[in-house]
């Protein structure tokens, strides 16, 4: 690798966690952001499930309405797991640094599900929003396991 | 009013109730998500204040991104103002129930004002994204001072 690359990389990196950090004040503003993001995305998920599992009438409007606030919101919690959030009023395991490509991928996983769960919003087909709803529960669940303590 | 109408309202003010109280599990509940919402929305608002006060450097993509956001989430946190959410681990004032249309009027001209700044982003021009970031910051601060009690 070239003098200049390696320099490139040095000011990009600089810049990332510059901009990282400028995005939260402290560490409990970087955790507050991430559990405030997952609650928002865990009511609008839920409100899915409820008529998933017939709780309240199936509307196939509200599932896309909600399936895609899901999607855009499953975005965001990961910028939030900065370094040093790690202590704090988190539930947070220290898996989520020492292992951080293990938990990228749990990520992504739940991106993809949740994606695919807007897919099947829109068509509107209630098997296919059934399937797409436990695929990305299952999701939620196994990042939960591996990365979250129990309270 | 004709009796059937009568009753058609009364179903339809039930129906609208049992939906809204099945979206939280109680008025904790339903406190959180809205504070979660406007967690969230202040996060990407401030990024977005970063750049307007010359803090990070100006980027215009990131401001569509954030004011996209903001504008997404700005629609969800009345949903949480719940009958019965006025008491728990909140700072929001009686007057939000005691005084709904103003309330509902400072929450539309919040709407308002982030609609104008997500239009002024797409433009990229740095003065329009200004000067409406300034109107949505002054219409989150007036519903502030009106209707959230100070810690």
């Amino acid at each position: 690798m070239k003098a200049w690359m390696l320099a490139a990389c040095a000011v990009t990196g600089l810049l990332a966690s510059a901009s990282a950090a400028a995005q939260f004040k402290n560490a409990q503003d970087a955790i507050d952001y991430r559990q405030a993001a997952l609650t928002v995305m865990g009511n609008h998920f839920g409100r899915i499930g409820l008529m998933v599992n017939n709780k309240v009438p199936f509307d196939a409007h509200a599932v896309q309405v909600n399936a895609d606030l899901v999607a855009t919101l499953a975005k965001l919690p990961w910028a939030g797991f900065i370094d040093g959030s790690d202590k704090g009023d988190t539930a947070a395991k220290p898996e989520i640094w020492s292992q951080p490509d293990k938990f990228r991928n749990a990520a992504l996983k739940m991106q993809d599900a949740v994606g695919k769960l807007n897919d099947a919003a829109k068509t509107g087909n209630q098997d296919a929003i059934k399937t797409a709803f436990g695929a990305a529960a299952e999701s939620c669940k196994n990042c939960h396991d591996e990365f979250k303590r129990k309270h």
